[in-house]
């Protein structure tokens, strides 16, 4: 008998015809002999109406309270669905997160799990029921209800099943799994059998958006298997797991790509130890993510710095910098928007330093114009002007036979 | 310094503007010096729209379900009110029913209060907030979220200020106040300045609506001062208390009324000890509420018994009885619809044998057939047809001088 989790998302959830054919799902996993914990979203649009109605109130709606509006959409779900379950005959029962015994920071909207007490889970399991786990919510240790922010309900089914020590967490969405790129935009893109928590963790982390990368950290630190799969069609999903087999360790696995990105660059920065950490010191408290940095010194030793925010966020961050101009010292700040990151993951990467040579060449072949570079063990990212985003794209998936299955082109290889 | 506990109802936050009247009433209070506890419903519509989302689901949704469903709508009031309060400068904190420390029986849709620990609710309080409480709902021993029942919003103030020790429970609703019949059907009906928790009682268990019963039951056992006044305007309410005033003291202090009752006879039982209790218990083991019974021996020894029921649980306690009939042993059972019922309650009853007889000729002079009668300390009540209802209730209005100020009665009495 294996434990199972499942997570649905608000849009498998999104009205009552979609909670039966959840519970539908459920009864059959059941069937199995399975323990079977779901853990669902909100449904559909219902989180929507919810900040409507924040928003109708106030402007700047206080975190706290938030947190206590925005639970009730989980807490709605969770009771349909067992609901559902009963009048198919499955015995079931609904907890809210500080039922499931979910403990978080004391934070508001974006607070991160400290610990998992199972027990009440584990008892009704050892019941015979189905559970159902609001997701997205926690308590805090003062007894305040608490969110986890974007992604937050993968979070809550990775984190039950690590304290549950489940077999696997099996997170249902609107794709059939993981792609080697968005096939809305890349012809040939392709569902891929397994990837690596880092590889999806470097594609999570650069928008490719099926996985939120704090649940794929969640796992990988806990070994918990993922496995991403379609809520609408019975078919074979994608593994995340620590051990992606030997042939299919190849030099690249995916690519993501997105965009509004604006390059933003101060000229002539003092050149001295601390300037650096007091640019991004500056940036980091008002909650402005920084991506690419790089750095520069001139012929006569002043410091050039560029760095890539979202373009949402330009506005705010020449603000900040305009306010502590004459602390910072720097002779001016330009800015240029209207660009893309394209960025190919695998973890093949670390022992192949050839890789970004062959991304850089392929952009060249195509005319796409660099404007930033940054590498990891396992990713090469590249900051592009937006209109020849998918150019790239498609030329990159072609270039590295994203299009082929592993295992042909692992035979490839060895041939 | 004053601690008041109120309680708006599902029409007081029916939208977003109401609410932020609320929370505008809430900081009058607070500027008052005063400490401020306030209960609220789900608003308006909200819970039915709840219900509806249930009932696609299942005809028989889980109890417990319907509990972790309905009570999110008092969880979506409770934290817009602290926005609004928030917005208005004013400081607060939501809590629902389980951090406010309201503890239930173990029982879903209709749990009684056991038990309340404020300490929750005391702290926020001696920090300055404002401090907003779901109503209707708890949580058991065992950690299931419960709810109170019909009127649980009230009952939830009510408990809590006894608990708080609060100097007052203001319930605010639609109606400015208790009146001596209900104003739309009865001319010359008149607000009431002050009621006792027993007439309060006698007047809620006969369907004047105001108040629910269980809640004027706490108040009474706690002594909590009980404020009945309009959520829509700034005028004074109806007291309900212990000790109303000597001279306030009067025979008849208001009326009500209801209909949709039937009147079902079964004659001819075994006239033994056990016979009541067995057509009784068999009706109540189904939930079938009877009102008011009348027993009679035929000449000869055989029982009649009639008793009145709301006429939407006629067909079943008519099938319980065919069912029984065999164990019952009766000859026939009769029933007669399109009945009322017709009551004056006050006080003074218990020392004016009279009113009664009073009652009964107010009622002949206008050619009312009376069908059934009961009597307590406080009250005397008549089965009366439908049709008679509206007509008897303004005729006794008359007769008792219901429309007259208290003063003025007094004085007349003492003239």
């Amino acid at each position: 008998m294996a434990t199972v989790v499942q997570k649905f998302g608000g849009t498998s959830v999104g009205d009552t015809d979609k909670i039966k054919r959840v519970a539908e799902r459920i009864r059959a996993r059941m069937e199995e002999g399975d323990q079977v914990v779901t853990v669902v979203s909100a449904m559909g649009k219902s989180t929507d109406k919810l900040v409507d109605l924040a928003n109708d109130i106030t402007d700047s709606p206080d975190p706290r309270e938030m947190d206590m509006l925005l639970t009730t959409g989980e807490q709605v779900t969770i009771s349909l669905v067992v609901m559902a379950l009963k009048e198919l005959g499955v015995e079931a029962v609904s907890l809210t997160g500080w039922q499931a015994g979910i403990r978080t920071e004391p934070v508001h909207q974006d607070a991160r799990i400290t610990d998992i007490d199972p027990s009440f889970v584990q008892d009704y399991l050892n019941e015979g029921k189905a559970v159902l786990v609001a997701g997205f919510q926690g308590v805090s240790d003062d007894g305040d209800i608490t969110t986890l922010g974007r992604g937050g309900s993968d979070t809550t089914a990775v984190a039950l099943a690590a304290a549950l020590q489940a077999d696997s967490c099996s997170i249902f969405t609107d794709v059939t799994g993981v792609y080697t790129a968005d096939p809305r935009y890349v012809d040939g893109a392709r569902q891929l059998d397994s990837v690596s928590y880092d590889e999806m963790l470097e594609l999570a982390n650069l928008g490719a958006g099926v996985l939120h990368p704090r649940a794929v950290e969640f796992a990988k630190n806990y070994s918990v298997p993922l496995i991403v799969r379609s809520s609408l069609e019975d078919v074979p999903g994608t593994l995340v797991e620590e051990e992606v087999s030997m042939e299919e360790n190849l030099i690249v696995r995916g690519l993501a790509f997105e965009k509004d990105i604006t390059k933003i660059s101060i000229e002539r920065l003092p050149n001295q130890y601390e300037t650096m950490s007091e640019v991004f010191a500056i940036l980091a408290a008002e909650g402005i993510n920084v991506d690419l940095i790089i750095q520069q010194t001139t012929s006569d030793h002043a410091l050039n710095v560029s760095f890539s925010v979202d373009t949402d966020k330009l506005d705010r961050a020449l603000e900040l910098l305009e306010e502590n101009k004459v602390h910072l010292c720097y002779s001016i700040v330009r800015h240029e928007s209207l660009l893309a990151k394209v960025s190919i993951v695998g973890s093949g990467m670390i022992s192949n330093p050839g890789v970004a040579a062959d991304m850089f060449r392929v952009l060249s072949e195509e005319e796409v114009e660099i404007k930033m570079v940054s590498t990891s063990e396992i990713g090469v990212s590249a900051i592009v002007p937006e209109e020849a985003m998918i150019r790239a794209a498609n030329a990159l998936h072609t270039q590295f036979e994203l299009g082929q299955k592993d295992k042909e082109k692992v035979e490839a290889l060895q041939a």
